[in-house]
């Protein structure tokens, strides 16, 4: 396929700045098609960046790239901008290791501002950097584009609200598509769907103003009226909507499939002084019918079949997630104290059932894992059992309130940590690489670590019906790994796999067990005797694994985490003051951020898949 | 003194509910008076106490304790409510080892719903629990009352959002006393001094509809004006302010210093289904006048003459906060890429000066540590060396956006951590244990510990101008400890004082070397010799202060700060894997929240005092 305007536009979006409209809207048709076409071959976020192909072609028609700074909330749309910028060429390499990230990184081209990943930071970014550049006497442009979704979080707020009494060269497009991932909640999206609907309301406001101007006062109408037309006057003056109310100047709503408008009202926008917040309507998946009739299924998608929207590998079997909501599902249906909570991730979490079944019981909170946790923690004083189901990477966000608004009370809250450990394709934003750690140093936490869904199905009744304040269970993205035949759950907190008396014993928990079962296998033809510790409830750690492991020479920790903080540190420490005499090592992820790459590609690079493990042994025996 | 109105309502709440209009001012002005004693006896919060006392009694007038639930955000206006609820005669121990908690505490009393500290938690806490009876079929209220300064953070955001689509029976109270800790900041502040200017306007909202109800529509007039009406109707209905707009139903403002008006209010409250928001306007210090006039001064205050205002004991000499703040300033006079970012807490960080000298590089972003951190990353973007500077137990507010929004990107942010480790007085939510443990779980920080002024300004230097995304400086609360004659900060990464040679090592950093000093001395006269490795960069450590301590045949690590993720187990660790065969011990805080007393009293509860760190060394030798 031939993308002509495309690769006219290639390594050089100021070629945009000479094309008329007419040759725009082709470029946007190339744009669209190469989205499809890559995506369709390699998974990724489709919906969102087929919704902002017009937005982002007439920001780089209107602004200076990379003078003018682009900041992409959350930066899974920001496909076009990289086609635009100089990846066209390598863009069928999207998310794959070594290849182009499926999130803005400033390493891959100096028209990504910041990396980004977690939503909600555009706006408190662009406006840090808006205001050094004011201060360095700098007059491009910051431009921040961020979704309806990302308003249901409060960082957003805090920086409308910083932003918005300064007079920094700063403009907001607000991309509503009406979208979050699936549908939005809370009264901000009812509050937008008003303004949409008032949308004459808002053409209106000067025509009032004039009209009002000649409305006679006093005496020809009754005497309210002078009272109602100073009112008003001053109402729309000194308040309109909410972005008014918060500092910003306001444009819109504007139809952000129309390259045109949308160049129009940028070029408003920079002629306006102080923050502007520029609304744009656009529609999720747009231009590809399977994904603007099921935009959620195309929000992150595997690889699929471009004529019929199918996904090529149907999964056919259930993973974590689903697991999870079943089991969930099971528990309320005798409980009626069972709460669950998602910050926007129900299909994600594997809370759609749940959500039908139990509907006065589930609660999308939106993009808020603050108020999730905190708003658990207010059920649990009312005798509920929350459950809040999150991705480990977004758990992080609702560190102090874990601290504060649930431990250090009196009552329990459940953690579902999914995607927890490597994610693969994600990368950096989204690998679980933190939770262990931060989780651990709270107060009365408890955190289980399954290797099957069978245990996974233990650890959660245990989590809600054992001891602790917060009580995590956090579980991999995707299937449960590989078991030894006839491998059992016990409920145990950990288990010990192998000969007790082996010289070797490799300590672990979560996915890592089944790549140290292979090692352990590989290990045993070489004629090495080793045992594998799995660690089921990771933390607090049973003393007796640690006293399992000091009668082993050598000792192994293998940790799908961040060695910092991480247990396996707990585990070493704890060793020592047993006086073991014996070789220890933790082998985990140490002090970097982890790329995008397969799982599989990951666990090898992190020294943890099998023939990795193997080595370490073999190294030391 | 006799406190007579006082002594009739102690311990029994409900006796509020038969006593009239008059008798209720006559207890205020009995509380008020015990207020200002105690506290000037005791320490405490005064001037917020002194702002809500007509509030709170008219809540308890009005509600029913425990039944209906309080919360309280923040907390430290919680005084009132402790008098009327049983802790009148064990008021004076406020704030003391074993007494009274400054702050809610469901173990002190029935009547206490949260504990509590943190600024903004009360709406999401309380719609949880509102939510919770609401599925239980409890009819009871639930009641927030928060400042108007907590409505800078976007955790009231979110929750706001969230609970104004809901039916929950929750009353949110604004206390609107124009002020946080000190003076009000961004957007939200000045459209709330619109709506107490405008009072007129929500006063006039029914005669406005009623008017244009009789305006003729088209003929006699215009033909723009029935547009006019119809969309005035429509903006009157769907929309009326910041709180309409996020689906509360809103009330006020109304004078907070009047019970009877108070009572009425919350009495309409009551009546309204679905969630309110009652404004209320108060003065912080109400009826002391040193504290109307500095309200600032009098937010949390020591000892001080009831009669003058002033402090009776006189600080003199410099605390650690001070010495930032002129060492910053210093910094900044020559370097103009510094900038300096506080959370609200301009004064309690030593920001004051900064302020006033370098206005355009300052920045108060509110009580919303989250944008403080994410905006201060856009600064650094932009070629600015952002310094925030916040407590330790707020810090841990921003730990995603360390990760995301600083450390995945590729610009230096400094972080001065002040109140970190014991504060002492504050209690449980005050307290700096976790800022070492969640810090270092995030590649590429670096964290400085100094143990006195001169290493301050030493490691200050060092953040700004060496290695590291996230370069922490962490300093306790208070004073300088106790340094042996002589003692030179040497800017190295550890120091070692007494002998290489020595058969046992302390190791520690922070407030604790001093503790460590004086119990080597006094180990020196039992004739045991010991050396302290102090480690002035704590994270990442120096292997070769753990090579050092591998040389003893005891090493005790003591860490001021939370056990689990401790910087004690990495030591640890790292001497089992160099194969140290001496004993070791981590002595830190295990496990559990520190509650009020005095740092020195910490100290030894947690085995840190020099006469516990003698102990500890004596138990093994």
């Amino acid at each position: 396929m031939a993308y002509n305007f495309l690769e006219k536009v290639n390594n050089n979006p100021s070629a945009i700045k000479e094309m008329t409209y007419a040759n725009l809207d082709a470029l946007a048709m190339d744009v669209r098609e190469k989205l499809i076409d890559t995506v369709s071959k390699t998974g990724g976020h489709l919906a969102s960046n087929l919704g902002v192909v017009e937005l982002t072609i007439a920001m780089h028609k209107v602004f200076d790239s990379p003078k003018d700074s682009f900041v992409f909330d959350v930066g899974h749309q920001v496909y076009t901008h990289k086609l635009l910028t100089g990846r066209y060429e390598n863009f069928d390499t999207l998310r794959q290791n070594g290849g182009i990230s499926g999130f803005p990184n400033p390493e891959e081209s100096l028209h990504d501002t910041f990396a980004s990943g977690h939503s909600g930071a555009s706006i408190s970014s662009a406006f840090g950097l808006a205001t050094a550049k004011e201060l360095s006497g700098d007059n491009s442009y910051t431009v921040a584009v961020i979704g309806d979704g990302s308003f249901t979080g409060g960082l957003v707020y805090e920086a409308l609200n910083n932003a918005g009494r300064s007079n920094a060269k700063l403009i907001v497009i607000l991309n509503d598509n009406e979208m979050s991932i699936s549908s939005p909640v809370g009264s901000f999206a009812k509050y937008l769907a008003a303004i949409r609907t008032n949308r004459e309301y808002y053409k209106a406001k000067e025509m009032i103003t004039d009209t009002l101007e000649l409305v006679p006062g006093g005496e020809v109408l009754y005497e309210g009226l002078s009272r109602v037309k100073k009112t008003m006057k001053e109402r729309l003056y000194n308040q309109s909507n909410f972005f008014e109310d918060l500092g910003f100047k306001y444009l819109g709503p504007i139809d952000g499939h129309s390259i045109k408008a949308l160049c129009r009202a940028l070029e408003g926008a920079k002629e306006i002084d102080g923050p502007v917040l520029l609304h744009i309507q656009t529609v999720k998946g747009m231009g590809y019918e399977p994904a603007e009739l099921k935009p959620d299924q195309f929000h992150g998608i595997s690889r699929f079949n471009v004529l019929t929207g199918e996904p090529i590998a149907m999964p056919g079997k259930k993973n974590y997630s689903d697991t999870f909501g079943e089991i969930l599902c099971e528990i309320a249906k005798d409980d009626k104290t069972i709460c669950a909570i998602t910050a926007a991730m129900s299909l994600g979490t594997g809370l759609c059932d749940f959500a039908t079944r139990y509907p006065s019981r589930f609660f999308d909170v939106g993009i808020a894992e603050e108020h999730a946790v905190t708003f658990a923690g207010g059920l649990a004083k009312g005798g509920k059992t929350p459950v809040f189901a999150v991705y480990s990477t977004f758990l992080q966000r609702a560190y102090d309130e874990l601290v504060h608004d649930v431990a250090m009370q009196s009552d329990k809250v459940v953690l579902a940590v999914d995607r927890a450990g490597f994610v693969g394709e994600d990368g950096r934003s989204h690998q679980g690489m933190l939770d262990v750690a931060f989780l651990r140093t709270i107060p009365d936490t408890i955190i289980y670590s399954p290797s099957s869904y069978e245990e996974l199905d233990i650890d959660l009744h245990k989590a809600i019906y054992e001891e602790g304040k917060i009580a995590a269970v956090r579980y991999p993205r995707g299937y449960e790994g590989y078991l030894p035949d006839g491998y059992k759950a016990t409920g145990n907190s950990f288990d010990i796999y192998g000969k007790k008396t082996a010289s070797v014993s490799i300590v672990t928990f979560g996915s890592i067990f089944s790549n140290a079962v292979v090692a352990y296998e590989k290990l045993k033809e070489y004629g090495i005797d080793v045992n594998v510790i799995k660690l089921n409830r990771v933390w607090p750690i049973d003393i007796a694994a640690i006293k399992a492991a000091s009668k082993s020479d050598i000792t192994l920790f293998f940790e799908e985490g961040i060695k910092s903080g991480g247990v396996g540190e707990a585990f070493g420490t704890k060793l020592l003051e047993m006086k073991y005499q014996g070789e220890y090592a933790h082998i985990a992820v140490d002090n970097t951020f982890v790329h995008h790459a397969s799982i599989k590609a990951l666990e090898e690079e992190f020294d943890m898949s099998p023939t990795k493990i193997v080595e370490e042994v073999l190294r030391r025996v």
